[in-house]
């Protein structure tokens, strides 16, 4: 985990499109100015000549640069160098001797690139709406797969109708998503409108922005600056990716007060003027989208390291706090002898034990508190607790909540068994256990929950499941602190747990679980822009009691509360969602004796009312992830 | 390799949708009136008592039925017994408990029709066009995993809107195409115009085709038949697929003559006057849907008995004799003494060899014969043939055509290196070799040879490939004799390879092989129906000489010529093809100085321009599948 502040910082290039004679000195003047890097061409374009070379041309069979074809001839300076490949290759010529010798050439150009060990490469312009990219995308991919040190970026100019981004769709989908290619979104004069079509972009595998000269405007003493949307885009970018940032040099001078530093200064002006960090940015750098196995808390016991992490949580002890404080209002007059008892199940080391006392003192009214806890380890820790500060307000039970038998009944039964979706750690499972010890007219804090999901875009967390390159990894869900991702529609409500569940009779639940399980069909209607999903967010919202809630859903997040992150739901393959589509989610909770696990699928269908994907079912039987009960 | 024949029989069953009480002598009865088995109902409606059961009933942890809830009680005649699932299951019910409980009680039915060792169950019709089967794929997908012997059959009622295909089409792709899962097709009164409706339907898993009595018209004697396009139809599914025929008795007196066995009967009658088998059926027969490897011809040496085999096809040797023999005509004079002389490269056991004698002899021209082989055992085969037949009409040289220095120059340079794409046996890179044996205004037969593709639908192949769960076996494509699929749109021309390359200056061809590679997007405009695409169909086209052709193109297919089956290339994942879309398909021919190989790539663009799927571009660099040089 790296320092979070540090990694904010941003490595500013300098752009040309000259093909200088010495460009040794133009690297050694662009740094002079405060840049980290230029970006030039390596080929000079009299080498197009090759375009007409033959099939008996022995060219083809071993093409070699005179040195006088190169701009960059020496590897000084290589590692500030990003490589603009040529601009004439045409790749998709319909022409078949032009395209084969484009291929060969690029592969040149390339190789010659890997050599110098130009730390990346980056390609002319994805932007004409109407030719074709399939075979660049192939020739591309083709060579990344040897290409070590230098990276290979896709150079986008963002457009207002969306097809920019619909090229590089087809791009990246050609070519599986391949890690080793980024892009390099080039900012226009004027930023579309609506946040959809930028935020799609923070999705993307963008490693670098271009910020041309001609797009600042003049502030009052005539120096370069942005323009607002474009700030706040340029930020929003910096905060969520960290890309190197490229800008230019105008051919005239556009802005009277600039030097050939301002534009550089100004960048790294926005920069350093970032939102600060608040204590759930803290908490979270480091662990942006990387994907954590959920749980397995019946499973395992949790370490102390964890339970002092989550004990950390700020707000999340105050909603519990506030949430027991209601509670005890509301069911006993102030003044009573009435002692409350409180049963804290899962107590772990004792934070919800503070918090009910705390609650209590605060209302002015008489509990006994039970603790009950399974974890051995934990167990000491509130032995110690007792010992030193609880005394005799707290009886200590060693047992699992599903099994205890109490002698007495309780009033209040608190529980914080909680996970990202909600009832993921099997919060229902033991609470079912749980509401004998809880009177008829008892409370259970927390009074309910509810999973939320949306459908979900981000090139960043497919490859990170991708890689394991198996099945399994593709039907787990991860717990994430996203970044680099995009909601494609507002997140809906698919499933909620009330407790106690008054549908039982008995004081024992059923020995089968069908009561827990869940089925939910939620559908997202799609704006008027083509996207695409890589899988599912997941959210909780509770009620605590009453109007005391705590929530991660984006609409209702409690703020400052670190202690959950959301969970994703991976899709084995990449789905298009075409603009004005129909998306449709399946979630099951799926249960057997032993265990519990989710099942989901997903599919479009055109707002013609074609189905243009339908997933299979994930994780069909559990076969992939469960959690044991 | 089954017999051909005998794999045309067809068991015929009798559907019921009462409840008997005596279920043992109905199935007599309908056996004895010569049907090979029943499909029952195996639970009584009165068991729909259960969808009430709530949390607290016993039931939820022990289903069990009494034996009056059950139609099929005993498991007499269990292998003659096919289940008819209860109707009355709501699996996507609103309510929770209906869908827990209908859940549970399918479960039960299904355990129950497995213990009995039934040989099919058959879901209720899925026709309703807005109700969900997201929960019942779901179940069904769990339960057949545990499914022995037991067929589970989905019941689907063919319209003429094509929401049934949709239905089963949502039912296939959620339970991922799992082989386990059969068709039972039933065919309605009115069959829906156009052959596509009907056709889509032949790429599908039927097991089962149910032809109700209510569809039969009397014929003059008052005997119950089939109307023309349900016997058309019938019987291209008896062709195609063999399935089951489920026939039903009317409840009252349909058609005059009619006795309890007159509908099985006319089925049978059908299933004996299939139209006679041709030669290249009875060859095909067990190749169907068989994924052959292609071959390897340049590493790989043929053995006897493929020789064998290829030469025993009737047209192409016609064809290629037919060509020499123009070829002769239009060279040489009549009456001249000039002696044309002929190459045949790649002469195997020399079939083409005597289709050049032939060929002189009919022309009256003549010839002195070459006959190149490489393959050391088809060379002895060649010095018996001169030995005892050719005498000094042929020179037999034993080289490798692509490394073989003749002392002369030939009139005629005769080749059959075609593969079932054409190119894919590597003719191109073999003729560059042998081109400098002809002379400057020689001729080569063939002269072009193109390929020709078309997006395909074949679960049946899609499955086949599917089971060797690797990614090496999506990528590969194959040689297939096509019976269970269905063309998506006619098929297009991708490349064209014309010999002699009068490209070439010198006699040898370039080193590296660059003009030899091939780029082809082709478009596939689909018709006003939703569809879904397993793969690439391939094809050949071939003009020997002038208007001599052979073809397997299924358009100016060589009538009887059985050497080629198509090729198979698989899509990695099934794509949806909506109405009204476009098909792009994107292939390369690729090489490098030890191999040829392809790859390919289908994206699906809807009517509004919205791209719907791409998919990634398969076996880059030859990852998985190429022909060694």
């Amino acid at each position: 985990m790296t320092d979070p502040e540090s990694s904010r910082s941003c490595a500013i290039g300098l752009l040309t499109a000259d093909y200088f004679d010495n460009v040794e000195s133009f690297v050694e003047g662009a740094i002079d100015n405060g840049h980290d890097f230029v970006v030039t061409p390596i080929v000079h374009p009299r080498y197009s000549r090759v375009l007409k070379k033959g099939e008996n041309d022995n060219w083809r069979n071993s093409p070699v640069y005179d040195r006088g074809d190169l701009v960059v001839r020496k590897p000084t300076w290589s590692d500030a160098i990003v490589g603009a490949l040529s601009n004439w290759l045409d790749l998709d010529s319909s022409d078949q001797n032009t395209r084969i010798n484009s291929e060969l050439a690029l592969r040149q150009e390339l190789a010659w690139a890997c050599h110098l060990g130009l730390f990346a490469v980056m390609t002319p312009t994805l932007s004409d709406a109407t030719t074709t990219l399939f075979n660049l995308a192939r020739v591309i991919n083709h060579n990344v797969g040897s290409m070590v040190v230098t990276q290979m970026w896709v150079r986008v100019l963002l457009d207002d109708n969306n097809q920019a981004w619909k090229k590089w769709n087809q791009f990246r989908s050609l070519t599986e998503h391949n890690s080793k290619i980024h892009v390099a979104l080039e900012l226009p004069k004027q930023l579309p409108e609506g946040n959809l079509l930028l935020d799609a972009w923070i999705a993307e595998p963008i490693k670098a922005v271009i910020v041309p000269a001609d797009i600042f405007i003049s502030n009052n003493k005539g120096y370069p600056v942005l323009p607002k949307e474009h700030q706040a885009f340029v930020k929003k970018l910096m905060h969520r990716m960290q890309p190197q940032i490229i800008v230019t040099l105008p051919e005239t001078q556009l802005h009277n007060s600039a030097t050939p530093s301002s534009y550089q200064e100004y960048i790294r002006y926005l920069n350093r003027n970032l939102p600060e960090m608040d204590d759930v940015d803290h908490f979270a750098a480091g662990y942006h989208d990387y994907l954590q196995a959920p749980l397995q808390p019946l499973m395992d016991n949790l370490d102390n390291s964890m339970y002092e992490t989550f004990e950390r949580d700020p707000i999340k002890y105050q909603q519990y706090e506030k949430a027991v404080y209601h509670a005890l209002l509301d069911r006993v007059e102030h003044g009573s002898d009435y002692i409350s008892t409180i049963m804290v199940v899962g107590a772990g080391r004792g934070p919800l034990v503070n918090c009910c006392l705390r609650a209590a003192e605060k209302a002015e009214r008489k509990v006994h508190l039970y603790a009950l806890e399974k974890n051995p380890n934990a167990f000491v820790t509130l032995q110690n607790a007792k010992a030193e500060i609880w005394h005799d307000k707290v009886t200590l039970v060693f047992a699992d909540m599903r099994k205890w038998k109490p002698e007495t009944k309780c009033d209040i039964l608190v529980s914080e068994l909680l996970g990202s979706f909600g009832d993921n750690e099997l919060s229902p499972e033991c609470l079912d256990g749980a509401q004998k010890f809880l009177k008829e007219d008892g409370i259970s804090i927390p009074a309910s929950y509810t999973a939320y999901v949306a459908p979900l875009a981000s090139s960043k967390l497919y490859n990170e499941v991708a890689a394991y390159k198996d099945l399994v990894h593709f039907e787990t869900p991860y717990v994430v602190m996203f970044q680099q991702v995009f909601e494609l529609a507002k997140s809906k409500p698919v499933w909620t747990f009330v407790h106690p569940n008054k549908a039982f009779k008995e004081e024992e639940e059923p020995e089968n679980n069908s009561h827990n399980t869940r089925y939910s069909q939620t559908q997202f209607q799609i704006a008027d822009q083509d996207m695409i999903m890589h899988g599912i967010a997941g959210y909780f919202e509770s009620v605590l009691y009453k109007d005391v809630m705590i929530s991660i859903h984006p609409d209702t997040h409690s703020p400052g509360m670190f202690s959950w992150f959301p969970i994703f739901f991976p899709l084995r393959t990449p789905v298009q969602v075409p603009r004005g589509s129909t998306v449709t989610l399946d979630f099951w909770r799926a249960t057997d004796t032993k265990k519990v696990w989710f099942e989901w699928s997903a599919a479009v269908e055109s707002s013609n009312g074609s189905d243009t994907s339908i997933s299979p079912i994930h994780n069909p039987s559990g076969r992939s992830y469960w959690v044991g009960l």
